[in-house]
């Protein structure tokens, strides 16, 4: 889309933002839409708190089908929502955001009507995110399946002691690791939960997955990084009150001897960053990277 | 008791472990013992499945209030049970492994009858445990008291999200932690799982208690071990499905507001060790301190 | 002191700062101080770029022994080598920081005139710190001692690969650590280096020493607290360019075979605090503990 | 050359190994290579402590030149510095290891003969590992160059303080890091010194670069995984007795405003294993990834 300006193009708005004036500001982005000659739709969940007059509501699924754009207002939480419902459309999504600025909503609400103005004219910097898809098997059956921006996580419950998996990558075992649990994260997630499991980074470009377990029992246990053509399979040896969710969103109660089989999904995720985004900058900004503890220190 | 050979005095055995010829081993440290003059009795669980003729069995209350030793064949969890149960009463423990020696258990069931013979006649390095004692305050009244050897774990259910813990020390306010839970350990409970959850190791002989928080959100977050003289107390905020346990044994599930206030227990646990043994002999063997993953590293 | 405000009393200040106004500010202090009765003077080195009419410079040794009470305006860095040198003295410190405060420079610039007169009226908090003495052994022969607040730190130069160290704790084999160095650090120095190498915070009424290995190459490898009635001694068993520092202070190049005894200091060093003052405010303020990285996080 | 088995082709020897009866071993795989048709070489350092009667010594150059196949007699070690001399030349390296396996020398003696047979009939599998090439430049001038199989390491003297590092990637600031140094590490590299710094592991088919901070003094820094297509520009800020070493062969010591540039080689090195190797049994093995340090734990 944003190379043919010239076009009327459906454009969805998703709104989770809840701050003071944000009618107003919704309002503004539709008008400055509208003004470029595009057609916009607003999300139905948002259309039950935020309506405009002659502005039609839209169900998620005619959005992916029929928008061109799509722009969130809300916070991280938001988007990785949107994006998870809308990866199978292969639509691009633009984050805003009213207060401090996420990994995936990275313009200001103050900036959004000229940043959305050079963005329909084609400057942008696209950057696609991997998904994750995964399958729980139980006696070869499929029992349940989901699909996770983030990560898949599989978790004993509490006071539910340890939980032992056997993973296993492409066909080859990994190891048996007793743990509370075990993250598989796409880059996206390696700045969510993985990261507070003590994992590292991955650059949103990287092709990789990461397997961080939570508080493994082996203390040689390191988080690993792999090339996400890799299928993934973790399954339950042995532990109480096991489950496994999809970006805390999908749900299963896990026995012993079930499989869940990852990997990356066919579909993409792509958000539109302005022109001079750059990943570091959100980096360093969200995690202090640039701030030190202690004076103490300095004479070192 | 190890002071004053030549009088009667009574020893409980604990046996836990099912190994091939158990029967015997434990018949050979009793009459051992009873050879020695002393009498022998056989803690009540224990007897459900190890009979000897003439050898009493007895509740833990009563070898608590009559025993001068208690000797434990078994692995560290069981110790860790006995140890708990025992602590109000002042007996020295010993600990006996059939199989790899354990932090708590720390003769080999080939060496029992001489260490025995030993400590016995004196010859043992007496080493005291500090516990702790929690108790739930629910609107000011206790709703559940627990005692730990190892460790307090207030954490939260599967798919429950982040917990969110008020930390408070002595009457100071350390910190709000986001994160899947905060484990409270003794310096025996160091090597367990505090330790999986990223914690320092404390010499038994330090008097600290050390706070590991399980996947904190904050990257800042940092393990801090404080006084065993302080107080903790940690109230729930915010969270779902948050419970507390001690030593993984008394469960409480908590709501907003309950708080739980942390001490030092005034009872203590006594190991007796043989002669020569070493704390830092059972963390290198049981940590594989003296091993390295690759030969690739020789060269630096 | 603080317990007798009727008396005169000999009060030493110490300034590293050089921010604007500073003059102003210490004569603001020096008149206060006098006016309150008490003789002031000038540490000789401070004297070197600020004098004040009328006002004695004076060594540090003779500080240590005519002060009641030693002012130092200055960052943790310059609260740290004071504190190392006048420990023999037993002379309460009190830190004021002119920029972000310190662990150990708490006091505000702008606040420092009336927290001074209540810590001259006695209302204060005073907290002991411990500090570590070592000397190194050579053939038997002591080569070098010194003294630390924060850490003793044995470690390899760039580019000279791993070294290996034989670390006894009173008189127990603790491990042969093979790692780029190994910091010995008091819980004052917990918030300095230590940290940085993934080490715990120690609490400064936490009697204890933290041994934490930079880089180990024991996977399982984890940083111990120790009682600080502990001896550690750390000998050198391998690897090229090594040298063991002081607080960065004092060094010495080291030799295989070379031993390094680390005891904690008979001295103390007493900071003099507001009342109201908490160490874990600190903490939270400098550690960033309330800072979470991503609302990508909340929806856990 | 492993699907032309009846072609004759040039095999050299590499050994570096010591062990009792070394002598015989390199025989038997000089007879059984010669056998197959083969004209073997030995490596010329090689040559001057085993000589075997009319088996041509060669110098490294024209191995790579001449050689359809390396034979590595050795540890990690030994290949690392086999492997990034013979990258520019893409001949494959097959690891014998007499003492423990290693992650690239993967073969035990007694199962060598066997194994070369296979894999000169074309059953081995290949893996290509990445390696890092990097320039010095000092006022735009490139004063050192560098090749590594494992890693480049920035780091800091000993008793210098601390380096601090301005690290841009592909253009984009990422941050300005004050550390004891970082690593820039291959997927090869992960499971050495990057590793001892805790770093994570990467798997050798994931196309990535780590950079791991060694001792980072802001706490909330992390190893971060970026596209091994990235250009990695480290800038000198401050910091005393600086140096930049490749495998710790190639050494510069830097001064303020020197960058290192790191970019993937255009090379690559094959390893061949036996057939049925996994990479996740060396780590497993290498890691003691299936033990576990305390029984106490088991009740969880």
């Amino acid at each position: 889309m944003p190379a043919q300006p010239e076009m009327q193009q459906t454009i969805a708005l998703v709104v989770r933002q809840n701050g003071v004036g944000i009618e107003d500001q919704v309002g503004g982005v539709i008008e400055f839409l509208q003004g470029e000659g595009h057609r916009v739709v607003i999300e139905a969940e948002t259309a039950t708190h935020i309506a405009f007059r002659g502005v039609e509501a839209m169900s998620i699924a005619d959005i992916g089908k029929q928008a061109a754009m799509v722009v969130v207002m809300g916070g991280d939480g938001t988007m990785l929502g949107i994006a998870r419902q809308l990866a199978p459309f292969n639509v691009p999504l633009v984050g805003i955001n009213q207060g401090r600025l996420g990994f995936m909503t990275d313009i200001t609400i103050e900036r959004m009507i000229p940043v959305l103005g050079e963005i329909l004219r084609g400057k942008s910097k696209a950057e696609k995110r991997t998904l994750l898809e995964g399958r729980v098997l139980r006696a070869g059956q499929v029992i349940e399946t989901g699909r996770a921006v983030n990560d898949v996580v599989v978790s004993r419950g509490a006071g539910a002691g340890m939980v032992e998996l056997k993973v296993t990558v492409d066909g080859h075992f990994m190891y048996n690791q007793r743990s509370d649990g075990l993250i598989i994260a796409t880059p996206t997630g390696s700045t969510a939960y993985a990261l507070s499991a003590g994992g590292p980074l991955l650059h949103p470009s990287l092709s990789g997955i990461v397997l961080v377990p939570i508080a493994p029992h082996a203390l040689s246990n390191r988080p690993i990084a792999v090339a996400d053509s890799s299928q993934i399979v973790i399954e339950i040896v042995s532990g109480r009150d096991i489950s496994v969710n999809f970006d805390m969103q999908t749900f299963a109660s896990l026995a012993h001897g079930d499989q869940i089989v990852i990997e990356r999904s066919p579909n993409t995720v792509t958000f539109l960053h302005p022109i001079g985004w750059s990943y570091y900058d959100t980096l360093r900004e969200k995690l202090h990277w640039n701030e030190y503890p202690s004076d103490n220190f300095k004479l070192r």
